[in-house]
């Protein structure tokens, strides 16, 4: 999906949520369980209820995985099974070097290969340029770097300043701004702090962000709307937990709180989109 | 498996070489590609020519994730096939939340989870302690820790000083030091550079180092081994497409290569340990 096509959706639906599938078979309501696929068949629930206020859905990778090779197969088909003019985030933060890289690319972006055809992928910055520049050959198809997240463990490094005084979030913004456009790259920029959303806005005035974290995680929306919208909306801000298990009864209680975010999503819109 | 018996292992084979296992179907003989499971054919060819001369098997996840399902099946086969008493390295740089963090290790290291029992993984530090610690609630397995990579995105971040001059690799190393102890956790340091290995040894005196780019990616053997060897030997050497695809016939091919490895770390043993 390119960014005009991604900014049509959010116009459209009048919303930026991202639903984030942390399918987690411990915590799915228990008639799911009886299901043949219960992982699919709970995502297929959400994805349903939520379809009408979210312009993306982003599995964390981590979930599928942990159930071995069935676990890969719910997730081809939770990936078939989603609309095609949604965005689709693999959040699996991979990096390693070239050659490994390119076979990471191909596992979300390559049908043929893993039976995968994510928009984008989340990607780890340790490892520079050509941890990231495989991911970058792909038309129509995005890296969504981590830069600031969101987690305790960010301040142990991200936070760190260089010679000239500038911490190495910013140092990993500026520098893989040289190797990807803002219609392939984005950035994850956790909520927690208003004050970063307005400072990582001004060092990457035109890329998306994948904000997480707000709500239960702690962030308020309507800053980052404020703060971090700018003239294309940049903006995708993810709710897990709190929109796929909202309450047992997932597709009523899924659309609810969706619609719910979907519908302060407007306002912001309204008041800081055109 | 714990340092005790990893140390052990290195003493009876006269070998800290680790064979990776990044196990590609467009590069395997053709004559694997007739077996029923190629990737796991071929793993198992490579596992016995070279168990004589190797401490450790390191297969990297990229490749067998990039085969759907099918390659998760591949990776579990050669792990069952693997026998215990080799220290076995998913080498997956994950990186992630805590909660997140919590599945990718479970997937490693419990086997009733995805059915791996690794005693290892590789991880990336770029999200800070929560995303590295759930890694070390395991007994006897092991966090590899990206420090210093052998790749040229290497100089893009983990090269940067902060403000009092210290790499980031360092405090990378030093800060996560004081997560896990020298039986938990490793580091991986390319040895592209001699005068690194010095540098990180002093560093880190007591931890294993998990050492690629010897051989054909550039780095000396004896300059590792001479910079790098401590007390308790403290390296493990990785080779991959230096033995697993240095000929056609690979049973013994793979072994040639794997004992030519192996007698110079004999001799190195010699040297620097004991």
């Amino acid at each position: 999906m390119n960014s005009a096509e991604l900014i049509k959706q959010i116009e459209q639906k009048r919303s930026f949520l991202c639903v984030g599938l942390d399918t987690d078979i411990s915590l799915i309501p228990s008639r799911f369980k009886t299901e043949k696929d219960p992982i699919f068949a709970f995502n297929k629930a959400v994805i349903d209820a939520t379809l009408p206020y979210t312009v993306a859905y982003k599995p964390n990778i981590a979930f599928y995985e942990a159930l071995g090779p069935a676990g890969w197969e719910s997730l081809q088909k939770t990936m078939e099974y989603m609309p095609k003019d949604v965005f689709s985030i693999a959040d699996a933060k991979r990096g390693d070097i070239g050659n490994t890289a390119t076979k990471y690319a191909q596992t979300f972006f390559e049908p043929a290969r893993a039976g995968f055809d994510f928009d984008s992928v989340t990607v780890a910055p340790y490892m520079g340029e050509d941890s990231v520049t495989p991911f970058l050959q792909f038309e129509n198809k995005w890296v969504i770097l981590l830069a600031l997240t969101s987690n305790p463990g960010s301040n142990d490094f991200q936070q760190m300043k260089d010679e000239n005084g500038i911490p190495f979030y910013e140092n990993v913004m500026r520098k893989s701004m040289e190797w990807g456009n803002t219609d392939q790259l984005m950035f994850v920029i956790g909520a927690t702090r208003t004050d970063y959303i307005a400072k990582v806005r001004e060092i990457a005035p035109d890329n998306f962000f994948l904000v997480p974290g707000v709500g239960a995680q702690g962030g308020s929306l309507s800053d980052v709307a404020k703060f971090g919208m700018n003239s294309r909306v940049g903006l995708l801000v993810n709710s897990s937990r709190g929109i796929i298990y909202a309450g047992d009864d997932t597709s009523l209680s899924a659309a609810r709180e969706a619609k719910k975010v979907q519908e302060e999503m407007n306002q912001l819109l309204d008041q800081y989109y055109k």
